[in-house]
C-alpha cells in the first residue's frame, strides 16, 4: 500500500506544480469569420483524431493476432505521449519566432496561458497531424520492437523530427520562402512518418521467420497474411473518413471556397487510388487483393494530400490512378528486393505516395502564383522547388531516424528477444491475450 | 518486370491525358451564408461517407467469415468505382440541363474545372449519396455473386439508374414538378437500390443449402446466422451517426432551422422503429432478436428519411413504430412466401420502408404549401402524389435492375460456382481468409 | 397470422394516434448567430451520439464472448427508449418550469410542436447526454443481468434520476443558484451514471466465479479478461472522438471562443490520464496494462469534463494525471477491497473520477466569477460549493438507484440463473451467437 500512495504523492505533487498558471481570464464573443474558422479547425481536428483508430485498426487487422494488444497499446499510446510532447516542445520549434535563418521555431514552449483562444484553436489542429506523422511508424515495425523502444521513438519524432521540417514548410521557414508547396502534408505530415517508418523497419531487421535462404543463396519472402481483414477495412474507411478534415480543414479558414475544390479532389485521388492497385494487383497477381486495394484508397489519399488545393478532378484522378500503381509496385520492391520487412506496407503508402504527391504539384498544379506546373504552362520550375522539398526533408528526417533508432538500439534495445516475438507481444510485453476464448493457431 | 512497366505506362499515359484541364484560378471568398452552407454541407457528406463502413459492417456481421473479405471489397469498391462514375456521367444526368420533359438531365459529363466552388460542393453531398444507394445491394446478393460482375451491376446503379429516377425528384423532373415530396431520399436513394437488393437477389437464386424442398414439396428456409453481431451492431451505430448528415444536411443550408426539427426526428424515428422491431420480434419469436432490433433501427431510419422535415415528434414516433413492424413482417414473407433469400434483409429494410416513409409523407406530413397529410387536413392530394411517385420510380428501378442482372447474368455469369460458394468466396475470390490463425468451423 | 395482423393493428393505432399533432408552420431562416449555434450543437450532440458506439465497444470487448450480443443489444436499446423517455418526461422534468425551489422543472411533456427550433435543437444535444448516463451502467451490471430488467432500469434512470439533479445544476434548479459548477457533466452525467453503475453491480452481486473463498476465510477475486482487445481499443477512441462534442458544444454556442480552450484541455486531459493509469500499472503489476490504460484515458477524459472550460492546459495536465492514477487505485479497491464485481470498471471511470473532476474545478478553476479556485487565490469557497454538489447528486442517484435496483430485484428479478450465465446470456436471453462458427472455449 506504501507504494501506491507514493504514487499518487508523485503523481500530486508534480501536478499541483504544472496547475499554477498565468493569468486567469474570460471568454471572447468572435464574429462570424473568426467563430466559423474556430468551430471549421475544431471539427477539421476531431476528423484527424480518427485517422488514430483507422491506423490502429488498419494495422491490427494486418498483422498477426498475437500482437494485437501491443499494436492498439502503441497506437493509443504514442497519440497521448506525442501531444503532452508537441505541446511541451514540438508546438514551440514549428510554430516559435523563426530562428537560424528558418530552420527552426523558438518559443511557446510549455504555453500556460490562460487567454489565447487563438493559440488553442491552431494548436489543437496541428497536434493531432503531429500525431498521424508518429504513428505511421508503428505499423511498419509492428510485431518484434519493444514497447519502452517504441514509446522513446515517439517521444522525439513528435518533439524534434517531426516539427522541425514542419517549420520549414507550414512554420515560415526556408522552404516556404522558397515557394516549396505541401497543402495538407503529403511532405510535411507523410512522408516525414514514412521515412521513420522505412529506417525503423529497416534498422530492427525483419520478424523471425519473413526471408529465407533458398539454396541459390537468395532471400526469399513469405506472405504473412493478416488475422482481420474486416477490422482493417474499417480501419481504411475511418481513415478516409478522417482525411476529409486532414485536407478539407487545411484551407484554416471556414470562408474558404477552396474547401469545396477539397473534398472532391481528394474523394476522386482516393478512389482512383484504389481501383489503380486492384486493377494491377489482379493483373500481377491473378486475384483483386484486398490488403493491396486497402493501400491503394490510403495511397491515393496520401498522395492527393499535397496538391488537393490546386488540382482539377480530372488531375485528382490522374494522381490517384498512378499513386495506386505505384503503391503495389513499392511494396513489392521493398519486400522482394530491398527485403525490408514492413508488415503494413506504411512506407509504401506514406513515403513513396507522399513523394509522389508531393512531386505532382510541379506537374498538375494549376494555381498562379501558388502552385503552377508542367501541364498547366508553369514549365519545371514548381517541379524543381517541389523535388528540393523532397530531397531535404527526407535528408532531415531519414538521417535523424537513423540516429534515433541506432541510439536506442544501442542503449535499451530495439527488438524483443526470438522467444518473445515467438509467443507473441500481447503475453510477452503485455501479459494479456487480445482474443481471449478464442482458439487461435499457436504456430501463426 | 516488362508487365509491371506495361502497367505503369498505361496508368501514366492515361494519367497525363486527363491532366490536361480547363481554366486555372483561385478561391473565391465567402460571405458568412454561403461559408456557412459550404461547411454544412461538407460535414453533412463525410458523415454520409461514414455510412459506407456502417454498410460494410452490417453486411459482414450479417453473413458468414468465409465470405467476410469479399463483403467488405465489394463495399469499399463499390464506392470507388461510383464516384468515378457518378463524376463522369452520373452527375450530368441527374443535376444536367432538364431534357425529354423532366426525364433525364443532360450536360457537366466529366467535368473537369478549375474555379467552380457551387458545383464541386454540391457534387460532394450528392456523390455520398449515391453510393448509399449503390451499395444497399451488396448485402442482399451477398455470399454467392461474383466480384467481377457485383463491379459492373455498380457501374450501371451509379451511372444511369440513380441518376435518372434522382433527376425526377431532386433535380428538377417530373415528379418534383408533380408536388411528390422526398426529403432526404427514401424512395430517391433507399427505395432505388432496395429494389436493385430485391430484384438481384431473385435473378441470383437462393444461397446453395437455404431452401430445402421438404416431404410435402414445399420449400423451408434455413436460418444462416452471421458470424459477428458486436460488428453488425457497430454498423448499426455507424449508420446512425451518418444519418444525421444525411437527413441534417438535406436541408442544403446552415442557416435553415429545418435542422433543428430533422435531428428530433430522426432520433426518434429510429429509437421507434428499433423498439417495435424488438417487440415485435420477442412476440413472434420468443426472443428479443437482435438482428431484428437493428434492422428496426434502420428501418426507422429509412422510413423517416422522407418526412423528417414535415413531422411532429409524435409523428415521427408513429412512423418509426410502423417501420419497426414492417420490416420484420417483410424479412418473413420475403423469405417464406417470396423464398427470395435476402442474406442481411437489405429488401426489407430499404425498399419495403422506404415506400413506407414516402407514403407516410401523405398521411403525417404538416407544412403547408409543401406536404400536407391526411391526418392533418390535406386530404388524399398529397398520399396520391406520393404513391404516383413510389409506382414510377419502382418501375423504372425495378425494370432497370431486371435488365440489367439479366443481361449480365447472360454475358458474363452472376454466381460463383457452388463449389467456390462452400469453400466461401474469400479464398475463391480472393485467395485470401478473413480471420487466419482463428479455428473456423468449416461447414459453416 | 392472425397474430401479426394483430402486433401491426395495434402499433398502427397507437401510432396513428401519436400523429395528431398541434400547429402546422414552415421554418425560419437564422442568422450567422443562430446558424452557427444551431449546426455547432447539431454536430456535437451527433459526435455525443457516436460515444454510444463507443460505450458498446468497449463493455463488449472487456467482457467474455458468450455475452457479447446481450451487450451490444443493451447499449442500443436503451438508447432508443432512453430517447423517447426524455421526449415524454425526462425533458420536461428537466428544462421545465422551475419548481419546488429548484427541485424539478415541470412542463414540455410529450412535447409535439411543429415550430419550435430552439426545442428542437436543444432537446437534440440533451438527449444524447442522458443517454450517455444511462448507458454507463451496462458494463457494471454486465454477464449476469436479465435483458428485461436492464430495460425496466433504463426508463427510470432517463425519466427521472437522470433529469433530477440535472435540473439542480443545468435547469436552473438550486445547485446552479448556489454556485456550484459543472461545465460538461462530470457530475450531472457521469457520476449520476457511475452511482447507479456502483449500486447496481453491488444489488446484483457479482458474476459467478468471480470470488472465491479462501482457507483463510477471505474472498479472493479472479480475472476474468475481455473477448475482444481491440475492439475495446476502437471504443475508447470512439468515446474520445465522441468527447470532442460532449466537452466543445457544451458551450451551447458556436462563437464562443472557449471552445478553443476546450478541445485542448479535453485532449491533454485524456492524454495525461492514460499515461498515468499505463505507469501506475507498469509499477504495480509490473507490466503496461491494456484496459488499465483505456481506463486511464477515460478516466482523464471524465475528469477533465468539469473544469475542461476554466483551467488552463497545465492544469488540464495535473487533473488527468491525477485521474489516471486514482482510476486504477479505485479499481483496485472496488474488486478487492469492496468486492463489487464491476467487469468494465464503470463506476471507477465514471463515479471516482466525475467527483475527481468536479472537486477539481474548486482546485485549479480560474476564471473570475464563475470558478476561482484554490490555486488561484479563490481560497475553499468554489471547492465547498463543489464538494456540496458531489455530496447531494451523490445522495440523490445512490439513494434513488438503491430503491430502483430493489425493487426490480423483488419485482421482476434483477439476475438470470446461474445456469443462464454459465451458458452465456447470448444464447439463454437472445437464443444467439455472437460469432457463429468461431471455435470459443466453452469454460470461458
Amino acid at each position: 500500500m506504501s507504494k501506491r500512495l507514493f504514487i499518487a504523492a508523485v503523481f500530486m505533487s508534480a501536478a499541483a506544480v504544472l496547475g499554477f498558471a498565468q493569468d486567469s481570464g474570460g471568454a471572447a464573443v468572435w464574429g462570424w469569420n473568426e467563430s466559423l474558422d474556430m468551430i471549421w479547425l475544431f471539427l477539421g481536428a476531431s476528423l484527424v483524431f480518427v485517422m488514430q483508430a483507422g491506423f490502429a485498426l488498419v494495422e491490427t487487422g494486418l498483422t498477426r493476432a498475437k500482437n494485437a494488444v501491443n499494436i492498439v497499446m502503441k497506437n493509443m499510446m504514442d497519440f497521448c505521449i506525442g501531444s503532452l510532447v508537441y505541446w511541451a516542445v514540438g508546438w514551440g520549434l514549428m510554430y516559435g519566432a523563426d530562428r537560424a535563418g528558418g530552420l527552426f521555431g523558438v518559443g511557446s514552449f510549455f504555453k500556460n496561458v490562460m487567454d489565447d483562444p487563438v493559440f488553442y484553436r491552431d494548436w489543437f489542429f496541428q497536434v493531432v497531424f503531429a500525431a498521424t506523422s508518429a504513428t505511421i511508424v508503428s505499423g511498419a515495425v509492428a510485431e518484434r520492437t519493444q514497447f519502452k523502444s517504441y514509446l522513446i521513438y515517439t517521444v522525439f519524432i513528435s518533439a524534434l523530427i517531426y516539427p522541425v521540417s514542419g517549420h520549414w514548410i507550414w512554420g515560415g521557414g526556408w522552404l516556404s520562402k522558397l515557394g516549396f508547396y505541401d497543402f495538407a502534408g503529403s511532405t510535411v505530415v507523410h512522408s516525414v512518418g514514412g521515412w521513420a517508418a522505412l529506417i525503423g523497419a529497416a534498422v530492427i531487421g525483419p520478424r523471425t521467420g519473413k526471408y529465407t535462404k533458398g539454396q541459390n543463396g537468395k532471400l526469399s519472402p513469405k506472405a504473412i497474411p493478416g488475422h482481420n481483414i474486416p477490422l482493417a477495412m474499417l480501419g481504411v474507411f475511418l481513415l478516409w473518413f478522417g482525411w476529409y478534415g486532414f485536407n478539407g480543414a487545411s484551407t484554416l479558414s471556414g470562408s474558404d471556397s477552396t474547401i469545396a475544390r477539397v473534398c472532391v479532389t481528394t474523394t476522386l485521388g482516393a478512389s482512383a487510388g484504389a481501383i489503380a492497385a486492384l486493377c494491377t494487383s489482379w493483373i500481377l497477381f491473378k486475384k483483386p487483393d484486398s490488403s493491396m486495394s486497402m493501400n491503394g484508397a490510403l495511397a491515393g489519399l496520401v498522395a492527393i494530400t499535397a496538391p488537393c488545393a490546386v488540382v482539377t478532378p480530372g488531375g485528382a484522378i490522374a494522381i490517384g490512378l498512378i499513386a495506386g500503381v505505384l503503391v503495389v509496385l513499392a511494396v513489392e520492391f521493398i519486400d522482394k528486393v530491398l527485403h525490408i520487412d514492413d508488415p503494413v506496407g506504411a512506407s509504401s503508402v506514406h513515403l513513396v505516395c507522399g513523394i509522389w504527391g508531393t512531386l505532382a504539384v510541379g506537374i498538375w498544379g494549376n494555381v498562379e502564383g501558388t502552385a503552377r506546373g508542367l501541364l498547366h504552362g508553369g514549365g519545371f520550375a514548381q517541379l524543381g522547388r517541389q523535388a528540393l522539398g523532397v530531397l531535404s526533408v527526407g535528408a532531415w528526417a531519414g538521417l535523424m531516424s537513423l540516429v534515433l533508432f541506432i541510439v536506442i538500439k544501442a542503449a535499451t534495445g530495439l527488438r524483443v528477444t526470438r522467444k518473445e516475438e515467438m509467443i507473441g507481444l500481447d503475453i510477452s510485453e503485455h501479459k494479456a491475450e487480445a482474443y481471449t476464448g478464442f482458439q487461435i493457431f499457436s504456430n501463426m
